[in-house]
């Protein structure tokens, strides 16, 4: 078997490649820049590629989901794939969390699976899996090339279905001899269909609903929540006395000065209903009605009111960034409205720590064009309505409700956005499920400071044992909620991590602790005990 | 919606019953006594359930996989199921890798998966997902019932389902409703088919292939080798001059004093092929012809040398220990013959630590009857047939080859057998797969001693970078398999996670460090720096 020594062109070709030189220069032909790897013995032709090939940054992670949970970050700043070097089956389940929450937030993602080699497949080895089966359950593209050959044409595509609006899961299955078996040339990178255009109609009828007397609410989602659009949807907004809401969980919103006023709706269904219930009409741009997050006994789904009639601007799949900027001409909105102006909230007097005071001090104190992330749950969805006055800033929040989410989208998100401040606040509860992501912004030094809330509680099911109406007074149960016994010591484990980190219990410690951690380049940890 | 508060009978059963009460109560009639849990909303009512019927012991896991690997190390310790208590489709795919080393380990595991309402599942909210695609990916028997009705026979059907014997992955998915509306009384257990008897043609083809004067290698996989059928093995590898084998990696092997010799087979395919060259006749009892673990450019998959016959005693679903009884009998085996007498390695000089004193001060300290697992690889697998003259032991090995698998099966072992000193030997790049173990370890006081080999690489990847011939001597393959930088700080991490921890980097050092361990009562770790 001949070690393949491809001659690189200037363009980046490889001129005598192996499956994996292939593909990875088919990737970087196609645009994707970074890699999120967890790699093992079926990918190391991949590994040794990324020497060969010049253009495709490799960031290590130390748990998979870390991995599809940074591709999902770095996707949200960027608006492009990033690709994961995942494992196997075993590899990619890891990784399936997380690429939920990049499914439900409309995220790009690449997911790269090595797998056994095709004609090793049939021995049943004890890494073998139904590694297509487990693709297919959460991806909207899979293919599993069965020859080296196809493999440079099968990346591109693969990077093109991820790109195909709003932003889709891709996952190429890579039989180790497809990597180490001679290939074609790479690929060129393939045009990715962009957000269909809106009909005029959509325009126009949306037009005549804003003017028609009855009071509307418009849901915006997407990208029209931090793309050009926002702004005219504000103008619109003012215009007509209509409402902006967005979504309880967005995949990132622009917020703070200079953007308009969008209220978040509730998290628990009947006070989503009692807020829209003054509404006779919604507008939707880019998102989809309503519905509670779950099921309770007794309490709807479907939350928009019975007598609000439902209209859409423009569906997740088409250009609703153009369509808010042609309504705003279509009902005479002043493209220049005014927004919201810089009035951060004062810092709090000292005292214990809360919940409410950290907020504060984190509006107080978020530095201009920050990316705020936000899986705080019961310690900060709500007090969030106290960043809108804030800096200017991008807010990405856990979109699919999968826990673990946003420590690694930080991750990905800093390495998308090296000038950027990342903030990320996040429960402890949740910072458990993918704890290793500390470790790669140490290694990559990424500008991340995170504020962990330690309320040492599963604080969410608390509320949620009652909103079941299964409230339960025995010990079993509320211990199944409960993380003291040990309390876990963040500051340990994120030293033992690699990452700086200190503890706060008072206002004054949070506020001196953010200010250093923010000051500093490089990843902070900051337990914000409460 | 009413509150359902049923009677219990003193025989544990509920007289007016939810379907969290009938399911729980089903599964307590069915054997199952500890459920392995990381719960969400959705399982609100299983989780007050517990509080309400009794005999089931609950853990709580802060991570899915640490939840189901640590029902396979309890199946391994015991022969049956414990239950997991998952959340959702991203809940289960976070516990599927480990589901995955159960599956190879044929142990038996009933997940009960909590979902969306029935008449929720329409409106794709955040967490609505294809769990049911998940479940299919890696279980043996999956059900979603859509009625509280039958929630109770499905508990007791999926239990059976588990216990088909060698053992099987069984998923419960459980709609919320079917959780909270009110349900049939609990359900009997139903018998499991036991192992099928092995045909008295199989057992005289052995016999007699094992006098005809051909040189046999007997391999043995399953309960064969912790069962009563292991000592009639070694008496019939004594009367016929045959050599007993197990996999490079079983589910559960005794070993040490009082067991017979049973040889591992290398990692490596070439080593397999070159051990097993001399053999004419391979006589399989509950296992497979031995394959290569991964597939290598130029190498072969298949193992068993082409003139070596393959023979059958047992299936894995077959009684493999009266099997090896009545072998014994049939080619005059003496019942007592001499087993391994107990002669562990003296201790080691002082000096730096190295992972061959680190076993054989391991192998030299190990008490009688303790549980060894072991996902050391490098550090471990080259040293382990150091143990086979220590006192008498259980070992546990990663069985399907997904890294993550030993701190969570140390974990249920440790919860299935109170009385008896889990060592774990374990590697810095495997641990942090499912480090929230510690965390179990520590809530639950188990008895636990984790040997944390500190080579700060993922070292197996290295020498698989070479054996693909993909070797590089680039910076970004090589920074992919490297773990310094930062280095993780193990003692840290494990008292972040409230397991007392200390650091050893001499032999001196860690043979006090383990001596201290193990005669302490409840978790420790020892970060065995190499």
């Amino acid at each position: 078997m001949p070690q393949h020594t491809p001659e690189i062109t200037e363009t980046g070709q490889c001129m005598e490649c192996n499956g994996a030189d292939s593909l990875v220069a088919t990737l970087v032909n196609s645009g994707v820049e970074v890699c999120f790897a967890n790699p093992g013995t079926s990918e190391m032709h991949f590994v040794s590629a990324l020497d060969r090939i010049p253009g495709m940054r490799a960031v290590l992670c130390l748990f998979e989901g870390v991995a599809t949970g940074a591709a999902d970050g770095y996707a949200r700043m960027t608006g492009k794939p990033a690709c994961t070097l995942l494992h196997l089956g075993p590899g990619f389940a890891n990784g399936m969390a997380n690429l939920h929450n990049a499914r439900k937030g409309q995220s790009p993602v690449v997911n790269i699976v090595g797998d056994h080699a095709t004609y090793h497949e049939r021995y049943d080895a004890p890494l073998t899996s139904n590694v297509v089966g487990f693709a297919e359950a959460i991806s909207h593209w899979v293919r599993r090339p069965r020859s080296a050959r196809s493999v440079a044409l099968d990346a591109a595509e693969a990077v093109r279905a991820a790109r195909v609006a709003p932003g889709q899961v891709a996952t190429l299955i890579l039989p180790a001899d497809t990597a180490w078996l001679p290939a074609e040339r790479p690929a060129p990178g393939l045009e990715a269909p962009g957000p269909a255009p809106v009909y005029q109609d959509a325009i126009e009828g949306a037009a005549k609903a804003l003017t028609n007397g009855k009071k509307t609410a418009i849901l915006l989602r997407g990208a029209v929540l931090y793309g050009d659009g926002l702004n005219a949807a504000g103008c619109v907004a003012a215009k007509t006395g209509a409402t902006l809401f967005c979504d309880t969980f967005t995949p990132r919103m622009r917020s703070g000065a200079g953007a308009p006023v969008v209220e978040r709706l509730p998290y628990r269904g009947k006070d989503v209903l009692a807020r829209l219930d003054e509404f006779e009409q919604l507008l939707l741009v880019g998102a989809e009605s309503p519905v509670s997050f779950f099921a309770y006994p007794g309490q709807e789904s479907w939350l928009t009111p019975p007598h609000c009639a439902i209209l859409t601007l423009a569906h997740a799949s088409e250009d609703g960034n153009s369509a808010l900027i042609r309504l705003a001409e279509a009902v005479d909105a002043a493209p220049d409205c005014p927004m919201v102006e810089l009035a951060p909230p004062s810092l709090p007097a000292d005292g214990p720590l809360t919940a409410e005071a950290a907020m504060r001090i984190v509006a107080a104190l978020l530095p201009e064009n920050a990316i705020v992330t936000d899986e705080g749950i019961t310690s900060t969805l709500p007090y969030a309505n106290m960043l809108a006055q804030a800096a200017p800033h991008d807010y990405l929040a856990l979109t699919g409700g999968s826990i673990g989410g946003i420590l690694p989208l930080s991750t990905g998100a800093a390495v998308a956005a090296p000038d950027r401040k990342v903030v990320c606040l996040e429960g402890d509860g949740s910072a458990m499920y993918t704890v290793q992501s500390l470790w790669t912004q140490a290694r990559e030094n990424l500008d991340v400071v995170t504020v962990l809330y330690a309320n040492r509680s599963y604080a969410v099911l608390n509320q949620e044992l009652k909103l079941v109406r299964a409230a339960s007074k025995g010990d079993k149960a509320l211990a199944l909620l409960d993380l003291h016994n040990p309390s876990l010591d963040w500051v340990r484990i994120a030293e033992g991590l690699g990452v700086e980190a200190v503890r706060a219990e008072t206002t004054q410690g949070f506020a001196d602790a953010l200010r250093a951690a923010l000051s500093a380049k490089g990843p902070r940890l900051i337990e914000a005990v409460l």
